[in-house]
């Protein structure tokens, strides 16, 4: 198989749901996904691995639960940050916002502990993009 | 240690080398890094792992050399693509580039395998950021 370049723009827009990650290609076994948000996602933590956020659009907020204490960082479009693995964290977008996510192939979204899932967050370990979509 | 987000412009703009990356942050034993660069790199090829490249700005052209021949993927601005294990490539930047790539900590940028390394060229693993400069 002829792998291609993807538009990261393209890719976005070949979907419109929020909170449901798009795979866009894989790094030995890490997947990179693009998801659209905004809003609330739910805390969760992610016992065995860091998650990587790149903010392609838009403002990404993630409240983090640390030993010292609860804080939250600001990721600005342009901006990168790693959660380290274990702890509680939520992400939340004030406005519409574009994401790039690394992490091991299977990881879900809601990671291994979660408080009640609501009914706009895809537990997934992110789909596919649509083929011919873009 | 308490770990802030990083601005990508403001990373990009901490240094000048070009061909020549720096370590932005790292996600398990992986490193996500930024680099500059303009002009021809050099024929190499990772033998154990994928490289994943993004073009933050610019262009960057990808030569290929597969089992069906030899080709060109071109990247424009906001395109994602990952090189495969084992592919003989060469990175080529027609104007000025700034790139982000994830691979395996440890991995060098001329590979395990290269033709004759030229001095533009910064044989590494990737710099630490200057602490203070952004």
């Amino acid at each position: 198989m002829t792998q291609e370049p993807i538009s990261l723009a393209s890719a976005l827009a070949s979907f419109a749901e929020q909170w449901s990650p798009r795979i866009v290609t894989a790094v030995n076994d890490y997947d990179v996904r693009v998801a659209k948000v905004e809003g609330e996602h739910v805390w969760h933590v992610h016992d065995h691995t860091d998650e990587f956020f790149l903010v392609l659009d838009g403002t990404l907020h993630i409240a983090l639960r640390e030993p010292a204490g609860e804080r939250v960082v600001v990721l600005p479009k342009g901006s990168v940050f790693t959660v380290p693995r274990g702890t509680e964290h939520k992400p939340y977008a004030p406005v519409p916002t574009a994401i790039l996510l690394f992490e091991p192939t299977g990881t879900l979204t809601v990671g291994d502990r979660h408080d009640e899932v609501p009914g706009h967050v895809d537990a997934t370990s992110g789909h596919a993009l649509t083929p011919g979509a873009f």
